[in-house]
């Protein structure tokens, strides 16, 4: 049995482009990102790809694979980006195609969250389970689907979008006419507008940057009770979501990550009390709730094992 | 090739029981129906359905296997049934086993909507599909998922239980400490208390009798305007768990059966438009909205179908 060889992460987020050489779960070299907006199109943002991959490759001769994770809809088995709504001129560009040309290396290209599903689900907090439900949470909401110890992507590929199912069927409407978007409750942004909403109804004015995940965390640990309330709402927001994976898929795990996960027992606990709850034995008698193993480089580690694993290598 | 060999499929629920031999999707006998609740426990009750599989294999000889759809928790791969709430003495029953001791005759326990599911996708309107969701609507709700090509059970074998998915994370509280399940909102009894409402606010007294799903159905096609809303109402809560099986499992096909779906276009018409208003291109260009094709023998083809599949049967 030959060891697992070395493979290029790709992040394609829609501010930077991050470009990671890893060895399983190790990210080993990188290369200064790419500022995504700095390019007015698709060809010279994959011209400028693949000049940091053959860098890379000059200093690691063993790479064997490229996976990409793309922030918007992809059609996996083609390696086909539908579409990128923050990123000009994406539209329909056969990225798998156009890598593979310049390198001649096998590529992936994937969703990011499925990508952080992926590393969660084979590297991570997740390794080895057959049912598994993984959410990112930062700005936006995503995540990825492990079903009978398969990844779920669905017909069209577009399966795993947690953060556009509604926790309330009379909602207001988001960004795809979906009412009660978990996202539009507990992303980023919504959570330091209630949170300011919050203060300000116990007649406590703060600037919107004082409200970040980040400080309301820092707060609730001083023993704030209006950002452990928020984290608390939070929780149940996000619970009645988990909640409803559990009904519908019986997972064995949840694994939640990203920058608004970085609270900690702040969130898991909440989480667990208003999750546990709602459900009967079979689904919680065996259930973990558990943190990402990987931030920030869970989508290079996801689209580096993903595209060494459809290679055929052992990963 | 063989052919399909004959197979028993046995419909268990709170108040009857039925017992069919199959051939194919075809019911070309049946015992008639065991008064559930006449028995009283496990003992008795697997003994009468032992005597009815009797006569039915004098009957037809080539019977090959034994499919039974419970209306509870059942851990499949081992055909214990663990619970079920309205049938006195049925708690971890070994069913499986059981009846195999018994009969000597290949059999599977399986929970009922699965059974349903599985019909529909092997026999039915799902046929060849890789991704389904399918919905039974009647006094609960229930429904089975089939994802990439493979029935979902999940960890505990509970996945599927889609009528126990929120639709508000602030409704009121149900069975299982759930909030706003789905199924306490269109549920047979839920839609009729809820049109004696909706006539009540117009000064129209009605029986809840008088507003029963199939009342509600003739009185729409008549025009009733009132009728017409509630079936709205109905379709707007429904597409809310629809959308967000879409959005996290992205199925070519929902199917939908059960007595309340006898209401036909009254229900998918206004289904169709609100799910269709909150998906985005991929989750909605390919997909179909389906009325299931069996009725009330969905539960016996299915456990009939899945029992002969299990035993290694061309079905």
């Amino acid at each position: 049995m030959t060891d697992t060889p070395l493979a290029i992460g790709i992040d394609f987020g829609g501010t930077t482009i991050k470009i990671g050489v890893l060895f399983r779960s190790n990210l080993i070299d990188s290369a200064p990102p790419i500022a995504t907006q700095d390019f007015d199109g698709p060809d010279s943002l994959i011209e400028a790809m693949a000049r940091v991959i053959h860098e890379l490759r000059e200093r690691h001769p063993g790479i064997a694979a490229i996976g990409v994770g793309m922030p918007g809809f992809v059609d996996f088995e083609n390696g086909i980006v539908h579409n990128l709504t923050n990123v000009r001129g994406w539209v329909e560009i056969p990225l798998k195609k156009r890598l593979f040309e310049i390198t001649q290396l096998p590529t992936v290209v994937e969703n990011d969250a499925n990508c952080m599903a992926y590393a969660e689900w084979k590297r991570g907090a997740g390794r080895g389970l057959k049912h598994l439900i993984a959410i990112t949470m930062g700005t936006g909401v995503g995540g990825g689907l492990i079903v009978n110890g398969q990844m779920v992507r669905g017909a069209r590929y577009g399966a795993g979008e947690i953060g556009q199912t509604s926790i309330d069927y009379q909602g207001r409407i988001g960004a795809y006419g979906n009412r009660g978007a978990l996202e539009d409750y507990v992303g980023n942004n919504e959570i330091a507008a209630d949170a300011r909403n919050a203060y300000e109804a116990q007649g406590i004015y703060k600037n919107i940057s004082d409200c970040s995940p980040a400080a309301l965390a820092t707060a609730a640990t001083n023993g704030d009770p209006i950002a452990m309330q928020v984290w608390d709402d939070v929780a149940r927001k996000l619970a009645t979501t988990v909640m409803n994976g559990c009904w519908l898929l019986n997972p064995e795990a949840i694994v939640i990550g990203g920058g608004v996960a970085k609270a900690g027992d702040l969130l898991f606990a909440p989480l667990q009390k208003h999750l546990f709850a709602q459900l009967s034995g079979p689904f919680k008698d065996h259930l973990s709730i558990l943190p990402a193993r990987f931030g920030s480089e869970a989508g290079m580690v996801g689209a580096a094992t993903l595209a060494l694993e459809e290679a055929g290598h052992v990963i």
